[in-house]
């Protein structure tokens, strides 16, 4: 019932592979195909576009829902519902960062720096105009197909350009002098789709199942016996984002916990639990999660 | 104690696989060996030989017990124990089809049109000639050694041909006109072998692995937390395959309630659970399953 | 706050995939980068060097901590605290062997059979000596840069090799007459950062971390249902490594329960549980396991 | 001397091999690299860049020469001098060609069937909208960034494409209504440098160098010996590009003739001159032709 | 005019490759399309299809002129003419052989060893029932799928295979005792498109450009320079296959001398031709040659 | 007749890349066997060892002829005779250099500001004690089994290394301050083998061939016709290596010149001969030169 557009290219298989993992398997018959289905009674039609294309297409109610980058829906303009950022990227879950970068040996330090006339060559020109306008630099703003970081010094004086470790921007003797935008993945809707209650819903409940699934991926479920007299020692060392389910086990003055934990805690986690009488600890991995 | 078979080609692969998550690691000291071992009381030996010919060794005692295509044991017609379908083949869950097929232009829509002499090419001209003679069909029937597809409308007027999907038939330009045999992958065994209690047991005991390993593939366990007010209304939205495990919580008035679901259901289980009260869902997924 | 050093080369790979599964995955920032670092508050910093200097590395104090083979810290004599072995090589979880191997056709057939004066070529020169001296043999003991196996007869009379399976050495042409070393990996320290007790607590942890996701790749987790009567019956059948937690379940007279079993014993458990009662059995992966 | 600008992408393979096989082989320290180099007295710097950007750098007069597409050249409109059509494209020796599609059912068969309004989506926008201006059709042209040929007939009505053979337009379901550009590969320069005599002769120089490597993948040497009654009938035989060379044979009443033809004559001619008295014929590669 | 049928499978690359060089490009849309073309016009049609049943096809008239094996116009006993042997397999210039094979242990020396009864396994049943029909063997001759050098000694006593070097068998623990055809690529024509004079023609001119790039392959254009005074030592050296072509040089009392020679001669040749007197001695690549 | 060993490792595709250009095709049943065998009267076994162990076999007589590095003679201080460079490494035909380097940031600018005991990594630890000892530094030089260069400034304080380009030290963050030997590979002989007369003399043969095959490489034949009164002016500027071969054209008052020229001349010269009147000018590719 919903028309949904995924993003071809750098976000396209971290995509394919979290819709995978929230059982909304992307069937298409050939890695190079722009048509898909899901078999989800809520998901009508699948198309793999150009991210940079996505929000004028939701916006014009060509599909219902899509998944894009918020650096192409500040870029479009597009006039769009977000539900919501989903935190992932090509390679890792952090935002990508789009920033402004000169040569490491140019003279500019902040963007007030930039001379009058100055040449900015982009992937995204209106987002880089409106933000030097904002500053009140006068640059020429040139749109770049590709390649942007190698350009500097000889074809432009500055590049706005989207970079997650900054590293691929080093390597090509820049440096990062502001940030233009942090983005994020976005689950973005058509306006009047989402006005419609039912579609609403529907959008809604493929949302939890998206967010539940990248949820899943930093935590884990750890599970372990503790006599009585160590009970709350042990519940005390816990992560207090949720009461643990504890039982008691069968005749045993013991209790069996289980509780689930961020992954970035459990290798300092674990020892303390083992330090304070937790003993068969064991840990499991999840694939979703929903509070 | 059992000499096994298991078969070469287009099945391999997923065949190695699901052995491999039944902890039943098939092990060989290159990929283009026919002699493997695995590391289990109840194997003795384990070759990996053509599917095509594993029926008749299977037939004639020279393997106790064998994986091949319910196609194979058709076109051979040999005598065999069959334990039961594996629901799996070369890259789903679904069996494949032998379907009788001509070219898209063709005047034939049915297997009665089919001219007497009219060529078909096959690699199954045994089971072919079976289904056109009860037909009444009178084709002269070709043994194809591979490129069956191809070979209409120049070499041959028809084929009879494996498909999993179809599409490889659609893009050679072909029509499906009917269809000679469902498939599916198979566990066979030699009659006098299966009449061995002791070996029948061993037999049953390995299906079993098989069979868990593969119903663990379509299944998740959920788990959830819900207080004493809500606990009928989660339940009943449970499927109703097995009563869920439901454990009261320490200290609550609340339970823990565990169940395994079809993944195909747990999109649309999710945010009913939510909406009725339950907290704290995990989703975890399943190595095996035994009922 | 530990410096850490890993292993380049057979065991890099295997290396940073139990990192990973540790949940200290190890960032650098290409494949053949030799700097690495860990997001956890014990690891300062990580290098990638060859295992055969690491032993001396680790000994001079360079780095607190390290893992490499046994076969190095023998073959360098290094002064170092040994935290144990982390059972995993190349590709198996057995160790290696580090062997004493002649042609096929060679009168040779123990190391006392070697005459004096023959020529054996070897990656391990010191721990060859060693070995032979101790057993009255002297001999021309000769570095190999490699392909040391290829080096018998025209070059050498007898190689000491390392070897997981023997397959290749006799593929060579070799006849492995004597084991000069089984060599695991291990986890080795700098003696003087063992003895501060900070340092040896964040060691320590680490090594819990590792040997517990070692642990759990070869175990899982047994879940099933059975009723008050067959109760007995069940746990009498489960491995006695621990007791299994035993839960009642809500309004049934039945019980829930579960326990961590090795993968090898699995094949064998499961037919046995549901001969004797059990119902609703599941088998999930672990991620650690603690004790 | 002269700086030079080569295009990255579909074309990059392509150049790089022919610069190669002229004898100017393009030195660069990675596959990313966009800066190289050429030990060639008459190139001082050698940049690698999107074919779309370099008519407008090469009139800028940031390079003196470059390789682009001719389709490059007129979506921009550039003021470039154009010394000649390089015969080469991705994987042929034919030009591409820009052309008009719809989907295969559409009811519009000529330009001028395309309704007011109606949208056509293009990597070409500007030479889109002169070609449809020119047929007096009012149009709503669209950027694409990509997959244009799938965004018929949902998001566009008709697109405006590159094509080397029509297979993937075909195979997306489209059909070819009309060609706005028919595009070589072309050498173009700057209008000022080429004002530079030098420069001008430089740039000469290199068009022969390229120009010989392509004609002689097209040809080959044919060498063979003929008496001196039959030298006639052969001679006669032969294209007659360029009088084939003939000298005598020493000692006997024989000659020895050569010349070079077209690959595509070639299996018609070998047969001729053999019927017609030609003896020892053999045929060499060139690697250049100068006229 | 001439409607060709090619090999699919292992000649299929150098088929392909030999076709290329000899200037008849055979065209297709993708590695595994069964239909392709060649631009030339004496060839109306290109079908790839396997070797096995391209004898029947030329027999039968579906195709004019085709290339295949000898053991596979043998095995089928089709009525075809042979134009020749094409002196190339996959991957040598040397025919392949068709042998009987046992295992290493078997007491079996010689063919008519093999007990009554004795099980044979094969691709070529029929050639082989003819074999050992002719040495007076009574064996159960069995249709073998592949992998058919496995098979011994558990599935059959003995083997009739293919090999090029006797590599495989011997890895396989077997030894070959019998060898039952020799066989080289071949050209075949139906009999009566080769009674067809123009077709024949054709025919044969395609046999000469296929039959001179072969040809081509073992030897190279050696050309030198002499001076009278040491010509005739040099001419003497030459091999005798052709004479040498003699021109004298202007202004010099010396001679440019070329011929062709053998590759297999070269690394012998080349030094005489220089100790008796030959200076600037060069050798060149050819691409083909017609007597 | 002559026992001959090659280099494993980074040589060895080029090697077996020069030696099948020179009509020496080395043999071998896989990539990693370390036997061979060239089919040549005057090759009678050949094997492929690790270069650093290639000149102390030879001077052992365990070959009589190989080709390794200058680096690893030097090292080894092996008593063999070397037949002469020839021209080739992994990648060029340039020798590669031994290096001694430091840290970009080190106050260390030549070799004499080396600290005494100061660390020196490297796999050439003899090389390197000897060069520092003739410049009076006292060192502690210690072998690195690879990755040396990643060993600055933690693990030593400079490194002797290999380079081609220089690139990877630099990358690494290394300078170069001296250069401890040029090495080119070299084909090296036993003493006692090369005073044989017959093996001097098989040598001196491989030698031509090897060394006319990477001349070749370097160099391209040039043909063109010229008329009576331009001939002069070509021949003046053609490389005056050796005398080109004139022959007067049959009929004509007119001249076909041939000669041989480097590749890095014919991008100047082609069009030099063009605008000199000469016509018809052809490049082809060669084999062998032998002068």
């Amino acid at each position: 019932m919903l028309r949904l557009v995924l993003p071809k290219g750098s976000l396209e298989r971290a995509t394919f592979e979290l819709f995978a993992a929230a059982d909304l398997t992307v069937q298409r018959s050939s890695d190079v195909d722009y048509s898909a289905s899901i078999d989800d009674p809520r998901v009508e039609d699948v198309r793999i576009l150009r991210p940079q294309e996505i929000p004028r297409y939701i916006e014009e109610g060509l599909f219902d829902i899509g998944i894009t980058g918020r650096d192409w829906i500040e870029e479009t303009t597009a006039d769009v519902v977000s539900l919501g950022a989903l935190h992932y990227s090509k390679s890792t879950t952090s935002p990508v960062r789009i920033v402004l970068a000169v040569g490491v040996d140019s003279p500019v330090s902040t963007v007030g720096d930039l001379p009058a006339g100055c040449r900015v060559a982009t992937e995204y020109p209106r987002l880089t105009e409106r933000f030097l306008a904002e500053r009140g630099v006068e640059a020429e703003v040139r749109f770049s197909y590709g390649a942007t970081e190698a350009k500097v010094p000889d074809i432009a004086d500055a590049v706005v350009e989207i970079t997650e470790t900054g590293r691929a921007l080093r390597a090509a003797g820049l440096r990062i002098i502001d940030t233009v935008l942090v983005s994020n993945t976005e689950l973005i809707a058509n306006r009047s789709s989402f006005a419609d209650p039912q579609r609403a819903r529907a959008m809604a409940q493929l949302h939890v199942l998206l967010e539940g699934t990248l949820e899943a991926r930093g935590k884990v479920l750890v599970k372990l016996n503790v006599s009585a007299a160590n009970l709350d020692a042990v519940i005390e060392v816990l992560p207090s984002m949720k009461s643990p389910t504890v039982s008691k086990l069968f005749g045993d003055d013991a209790y069996a916990v289980e509780t689930v934990v961020p992954k970035s805690d459990i290798n300092v986690l674990i020892p303390a639990l083992k330090e304070r009488g937790a003993t068969d600890i064991i840990e499991l991995a999840l694939s979703k999660i929903v509070h």
